[in-house]
């Protein structure tokens, strides 16, 4: 869970270091595509450090909260609204077992 | 917020599809990575559109909750947790107003 | 340019290093990311740093380097055949001056 | 090899389409990242498709070679400078057979 609680401490975080000047949509777009690489380096040749890539994890979250916020997103909302739409472009019946894009499957 | 009941359905979704088998961590990061890629597309030339960063914004998350999943991480925990190790590196009275890291402040 | 003489330099850096052994394609093409993500770095806030810029482009090649040899690749015939197919897709009359993507011209 | 001519091909192509106003170092950047997100796609499962993963390394290189254009950049020589600079950090007494970064070594 990421609760409202732990959103709060993220927004408190930044607005307590005047950062939001510096949060503009597409700056926090890089920045979680930059933590993602760092997350993906945990992972680099193949084996992975779980304490290192929990970090990483939780900087991603972190700039996708801060994303979400900037664009007056909820967080339930958009990944429920996302899936729904992933369960009718893979349906069970053909996806099941198979890792093939929808457009193949 | 991330409710637990969204955490079910994200559970759920791959599990009745038996995603499962591809879902090791290393597979799970680099998922993050590409759909980090797609959101950051959204930016390419500046300009974003909304409608689909929030799609983007959905995929990574619906990862990023699968990784939490896979490395039994409470995704709550990760993000307080390293919030408060971020919050040593950058005080206040050093990083407010600054965009700089840390070693530079 | 990126002469022969200089991926011959990059593939006896590897070479001696025996580290052939962990460049599979997947490997590889995790690492150009990881190197993007570096050099995204340079311009997360905006202004750009060239100096580390640069270091962080030329990863990025040095592993596009490796990673072409390894698939058996030539670099000039790979960007040249798909920038005749790009041109198809953005033909100057439509494509001028303007950042749209090509489903949107 | 990438060839002086091939860099002048990409150089005309974008310069046909006029598209230099938005080739920002910090739009290019973006772009290598986006790319390299993609050529990541193509091993997203560990398999991996070679005619995709050949289309979407061109795509990097392209943004590379636009990159080190704006930049002033000579891709030989950021190169061999880094990988001189690389080779002292791993060197091949330590770093042979290992995958471990230098600071690990």
């Amino acid at each position: 869970m990421i609760s409202e609680q732990t959103i709060d401490v993220v927004r408190a975080f930044s607005e307590e270091r005047e950062w939001g000047q510096f949060h503009t949509p597409e700056n926090l777009a890089k920045s979680v595509a930059i933590e993602a690489g760092e997350l993906l380096e945990c992972f680099q040749w193949g084996e992975g450090d779980v304490a290192e890539a929990k970090d990483e994890l939780a900087d991603v979250l972190t700039y996708c909260i801060l994303l979400a916020e900037r664009l007056h997103l909820n967080l339930d909302d958009i990944i429920l609204d996302k899936l729904a739409r992933s369960a009718e472009k893979y349906p069970v019946a053909l996806a099941r077992g198979r890792s093939d894009k929808y457009d193949k499957l």
